[in-house]
């Protein structure tokens, strides 16, 4: 594999990688096919030189519309009926960032947090605000409803509970969620300038109470850039990634000199350490990408839908990586 | 100065440290004796073998409540007139931890926060959720504002541009912040068990966009708290502070055996190399307190309305430290 080694190890060849999700038990085929398709795309903006900002946006914008995962036209209904989308895209050159929580029908909420980044003195946009602010730029809305009457009847049996949800009933909550998956979506990429970005976006966790932000709209939580350590976009249940901080902490340890590979292993064996030992879970996975191009794909989940392109040969897609 | 020696060095001898704000140009005498009052009520929780949570929130309420800052009752308006406010806390060791944001006519955030913590599985609530929530629990209602006559006209004229703020109108938007000051609040502290926890409330920032979050109710951003790093409350633009992740930083360094000091000094130095020289702006305020009992409190603004108490004499509170 001497073409996989020579992306791995170069810098400033452009790479991209790619993920929909590590909670769920079950990664189809479609599913797969959807995620290379997309690696494709974002990899075309950084092979005619593009930015790594708009390789992610444009990766994430494809899953976002797949419907194949649980962000954008796929996300999963809140506790009362809506749907509501968080995501969040950063640069690493300078540090910026946008992001968006609780956004609702707008069919690419990367793209409503791409414009917070650049059409505002802010980071952050939460609730109906956000979804104002997308109006005002007349970003595309979103139109299809696909997981409704599927889960409509069992989210109306839970939905009293959950504001003062005991333990027996957190943990059927618990379960419900492992039941349904974590299939939010996100991206990293280094460009040919050598610029690291990453993106993610997600409906969130089925059941969950309405307003509930998880880890993927927070700056240093699922997701960081920076081109002095590195990329990182997290999936997992965002109550245990915001309690480590882990997409800044794996981004901390390779600004102090630890491979991708490393500081992923060691970060994962922290959540487990620190919140599955205790809680009775805290697996995750993670988009890991170095500023000189080597990167790694590692979850503690059972399986993780993920891929990377360096653009030879095809691009790589799996259920499985670490 | 034996006695803050001792304080500064023994493990598990009670500590606790605040601040109100590294923004503003002017700390006044009543903000002082406020600020030394909340220490007294903290550390008192501390002294009888109560849990670091306790004490932060303590302190943290009786600052909200106070009026001379620009958190709970004396929180600024958002553009709308509307006063929207954020609060986190976090405990070291179990790294749990509740935040909101956006929540309105609530005269305790932090009191919101520490529900979200307890009583939800999730860590961050945004918006009109978080403030449905918060009446759902029966917390106390906020009835008091004092800011908005004072402010109501500037912010009228101000409201219009800001959506669509072009280079100079960001820059006056930017001057007037400035000019309004930045007295977010928080706390830090280490119990007797050796437990650590971290607390911020704020009323954001003047003339900010509707739905803005800074960094305080962000876990790894404005706030951190862990036994085998460190506990960490920042003040400053909440945007920069957002973009270093300085939070989770400045925690990661310690776990790595910096000081508290040196931590905070080389993360306010980067904030300064990375977000200031570029966009000519990015100073802000860190309380740091390591899990033996020694902590820093430092700022890259002029000055930083802060102090520290751990029972002996009296509570020592300033305008300027670093």
């Amino acid at each position: 594999m001497s073409s996989r080694r020579r992306s791995r190890t170069l810098p400033h060849t452009p790479v991209i990688l790619a993920h929909g999700g590590a909670g769920a038990r079950i990664v189809t085929p479609a599913q797969l096919a959807c995620l290379a398709d997309a690696l494709s795309r974002g990899y075309t903006v950084l092979r005619r030189g593009g930015h790594a900002l708009d390789a992610v946006e444009t990766t994430t914008r494809f899953l976002e519309s797949s419907g194949h995962f649980n962000a954008g036209t796929g996300a999963h209904l809140q506790l009362d009926g809506v749907r509501r989308m968080d995501a969040a895209l950063m640069e690493g050159r300078t540090l910026k960032a946008g992001a968006v929580a609780g956004i609702e029908a707008v069919r690419h909420p990367i793209s409503a947090a791409r414009l917070v980044m650049e059409k505002t003195a802010h980071v952050l946009l939460i609730g109906p605000h956000a979804t104002r602010f997308a109006r005002h730029f007349k970003l595309e809305r979103q139109v299809a409803n696909h997981r409704r009457s599927a889960l409509a009847s069992a989210r109306r049996n839970t939905s009293r509970e959950a504001v003062t949800a005991t333990g027996p009933q957190r943990r059927m909550l618990r379960l419900y969620r492992q039941m349904l998956g974590e299939e939010t979506v996100g991206a990293v990429a280094l460009d040919r300038r050598g610029t690291l970005a990453a993106s993610t976006s997600t409906g969130g966790i089925a059941f969950m109470l309405p307003g509930r932000a998880g880890d993927s709209p927070l700056i240093g939580c699922g997701i960081y850039a920076d081109d002095e350590a590195g990329a990182v976009s997290m999936t997992g249940l965002g109550e245990s990634i915001i309690r480590v901080a882990m997409a800044k902490e794996i981004a901390d340890r390779m600004a102090m000199g630890t491979s991708p590979t490393t500081a992923a292993r060691l970060v994962l064996e922290k959540l487990d350490r620190r919140i599955r030992k205790v809680e009775g879970f805290g697996a995750a996975g993670a988009l890991v990408l170095a500023p000189d191009g080597r990167f790694a794909i590692r979850h503690s989940t059972p399986r993780m839908c993920a891929g990377y392109w360096a653009g030879t040969g095809q691009p790589v897609v799996a259920d499985r990586f670490s």
